[in-house]
């Protein structure tokens, strides 16, 4: 007989979430800050606000959100050079930190923002699989905060709207041809389908991203999968509402 | 009444192709290569191979398919600077090198490649939306060829299969509530939700890629999308099986 | 007995051009847009033109004309690394778009130009000797269409004139002692002596680049490369000014 | 009457150090690490422990610790743009990095530690003054639990001695004429002179950095801030012993 | 019985300077300038006087002294790589050109000095030990000889006084457990501490960075140096003040 | 009546050379050098040797010859960026460099140099014209004391002959319409054609580089400064000789 404890190295079933930990409010610098755990995976969140846009958004009356993923260099298993000291930043690294800042965008209202920028930087202090998603969700929370904070101090009015939902994503896939939810390093590099899933509080998807690492996949398998991740979303859900008192 | 004329400026009807060219063998000096054309988008695709892999496979027995896309300056309708003199590469770039490697990777038996390097470079004369999508399918051709190079060459086994099967994508986009096939500029800009699909010739997902340019989308959206993906990558794959005299 | 077939490869006569031809308008996106083939070279040169001048040149009442030069990884037999994933540009890359700025930049009258900008991008697509040659008579071409566009669009006066002469270059060598025209690769590396002379349509000298590459040359071995470079400039003069209708 | 509270905004005695905490092993990652915190500034340092040596230490029987510093973009007061952004890194982390490299290496005999390198990473997550002293003493404890670990894992004989003492760094300054311990950052910008004093165990100095922000200082100024800073450095030995249970 | 021949390589006594040589003027181009020798060092300083200031200073009424170090790649005895073909500054030139400006800066009155900026290039043409503190040592007498352009040419106004004092500075070190004065490259190397102290012409400290480069040093050597220090720093006041004709 | 007097400020006839002068062995550091100078343009030329050659020439028994030119940030009436700053070369820098590579290595036989390297760095200190001419001129010197080096130690057979000629260069152009001989900055920026000639000492062309940077020149204008360039190179071929006491 197969148990959950023999499928999933940590005895997770496999619509299971690792254990999730938000430490609100980490940062005493920044506008809106949040230190996310999934599991060993610890991502700091910092948003941060500053009046004003870039140039080519300039006069429009509308805000910008934008985010900016990076990982220690020790964060993983063995270390890796830095970007800073290689003098680029990596193809991997871009990919992210533009779906982080897609996905906090789908739910921001700019014009409510009014002309203000908010940068979301997301470091990953640990790195143990599911960084981007963690960094996603822990972004939201930033983000929430730093909008309180704009409110409190008139930058933005104060019966402005500019979050029109909340957001988070998870990773699932497919290990040895069984769906799972929320995978660590080392399932993650066993999988033969990966799928990162944004999802917003009122369970529509901002983004869709499913990768064949070993074989291609069919359409139940990806609904398989579609369903697993909106297990996790809707917790996540949950946790960040509860982490931010609403 | 509403017409297909009238949904679509160059009034094809919603699940509609636009004309598709593959001109194989463009260049001279790679051992494979295609134009291919989706509409006003034209991409050259080379695919080059060389004998031995980078030193971190080096032993395994396996050889390497990767890939590089870039755009011209003025492949756009307005000129945007080179990357070589900026001295980086941006996010986008970076974002559709690797998805064009993984797709290609997925239908490539590297085992059967022997200790074989190939580099499938795409690079976009024209752009008028669909650009990487153009480029998966394009270099699909130019990989083919350059596998047959190999084998005439004797540089892999004459009864080696390191193709496994066919690849091709297109993109799909909702447009004021409408599902449409394959996307110029002028509707790309104005989809809600946009969506890569890339797809195996057997009819598998190597890649599903679903973005919230406007609003979040929900699940049938989702499928609809993936219905008239499908549609269009199964006649791209047609195309490409022609081109190649399967 | 010496055939002209046995001292070519190409069978040509040591003062014969290779099949040129110029596809005028290759690019829906440009302003002006030519494909220029020198035998089995290809550039693809687009001349983007903008209102307006570099900041050091405001105020002036003058135009800018300037260029830049890049091959494709694959256009040539091997393949070379991008420039763009160096990081940074290489000094023949430099030095040809510089040359390419400087011969174009002849035959310009900015005054008459304005405060308008052209860039003229001349991108290798495959490279088989003579790729700069073949980027300046090809570029003239793209220049000349970008100026008539402006006229249309009434972004330069009906009648002025900053085109005052046309401008076409091809390369000459010396090879086992003997003078040649328009070098493919396979004469160009084997060349003890390689000259690119830039010529106006009327006849004198833009630019004049001699470089021994293997014994140094005296005065009638310059002059004789001189007259051959000024029987394959007027021909190239001729077929430009057919291609524009003049 | 003036009392110490008035003196410094956080109520401290001039010779007295903010909070010191250390939590040791705060990384599941790194074979060392600590995050170490000096008041509100916070920086998580660890040490990764690779067998073999940079190549022109190859075959001299030596080991290599170098060290690299940064600083996370919200890490201060207002954001700054991520090095690994701009592509280069600044003069200011560099100085630092190699301060920190130089200060381990005097404690270190790298004969005993033989052909293994130490890298020493940095990171401040929180920035409020002091951070390269806060660096130095924390990346003490990380790498002194690496070579630990290298001893357990055989990497090290047993009975080598490669730590040859303990080493910790505290900044001092003189602020409207009163020389004052461990400088927060508000008191930083004020301060006429700057020093970081980087000490041994056993009381000597490995670094001295006496530089004059506002006026010159005299031999009695410099006096007075090394004997503030040995109070300093004393106190933080103690800290380290007690971490490392010593 | 040991003599001074035997102690140093050049038969210095342990407190004596090499050979200072200063040619004023040595630049037709520069505003100020001055070749500096210590010894075989070489250092040609230059002075760049500019109207205006950096942005982030504009309107605040006062001036900007800045310094750029650098070495030409056979400054030394064998040949470094040129940074600009790295495309990459070193952290040694990085804090070098930090030092120098930060040690001009502290002599300068830059409300007195305008809003004008002043740049001092120092490049090492040859280097035997103590480039730095010679490059200190002769951007003073440039910077001195641009102001004195600056008034005669009225960019500052006739009675300023920039100048608050003049600025030195010398290299000192244990070798052998014997504190020397001013090391040429063959002591430099094998000194166990090495301090670079900045000293001003009324004999107070600018900059003292003291560095263990093999033991940690005692209180005792320390204050050894500093007085070794200020005898060399006395004589290189005078020889400026000899220079400049004060 | 104009006299040569008023045709040129410094009031050299149109075939004079500036004042030449070459201090050999400027250097204590490197194999081969001299500083030149052409009247107020000096350059400092050190050649530097080194046993072995670059990868892509190992084992072809053959020595290799390049250089590197580059400015000082103040070589010139106003301040340039330093390269090394800006992290890139520039086209004109990369440009100047490969001709002086190509110059001398067109009077070198690799065989007989044997497996070694010889990098030619030229730095301009003063800039007033004619700087890549001053830098081929003076290299030569440089290369010839490496050579002379390499066979005294005997990294070069004594009966070797790497030195097959010597090599000067010198600048001419016409400024209203009368052709010059060694152009200064003045006149450089008012010249229609500029050309800078590189010929060897017996008299045979190496480069020919002609630009016209006003009006197109003719076959006349052209021959007119070949013949003035070579009265230049044969005076500068004497003062090589009388250097070197040849």
């Amino acid at each position: 007989m197969t148990t959950s404890e023999t499928l999933r190295a940590d005895g997770r079933t496999p619509d299971q979430l690792r254990d999730i930990t938000i430490t609100r409010g980490w940062s005493k610098q920044a506008e809106g800050s949040a230190l996310i755990e999934f599991g060993n995976t610890r991502v700091l969140c910092t948003a941060s606000l500053t009046p004003g846009v870039p140039r080519w958004l300039k006069g429009e009356g509308t805000g910008w959100v934008t985010a900016e993923y990076a990982m220690l260099p020790r964060a993983t298993n063995t270390r890796n050079s830095r970007e800073s000291v290689k003098g680029k930043i990596g193809g991997r690294t871009h990919e992210i930190s533009r779906l982080i800042g897609r996905s906090l965008r789908a739910i921001i209202d700019t014009k409510a923002l009014g002309e203000n920028t908010i940068v979301l930087d997301c470091d990953v202090l640990q790195a143990d699989g599911g960084t981007r998603t963690a960094a996603i969700t822990g972004a939201y929370v930033a983000l929430a905060d730093a909008i309180a904070y704009a409110k409190e101090n008139k930058l933005i009015a104060k019966n402005a709207q500019p979050l029109v939902d909340t957001v988070s994503a998870i990773s699932v896939g497919i290990i040895d041809g069984i769906p799972m939810l929320d995978l660590p390093y080392v399932e993650d590099v066993r999988a033969e389908t990966d799928m990162n899933v944004v999802v917003t509080g009122s369970g529509k998807f901002v983004e869709v991203q499913g990768t064949a690492e070993g074989a291609p996949f069919d359409r139940d398998e990806l609904n398989a999968l579609l369903d697993l991740a909106l297990i996790g979303t809707t917790q996540l859900t949950q946790i960040q509402r509860e982490t931010l008192g609403l």
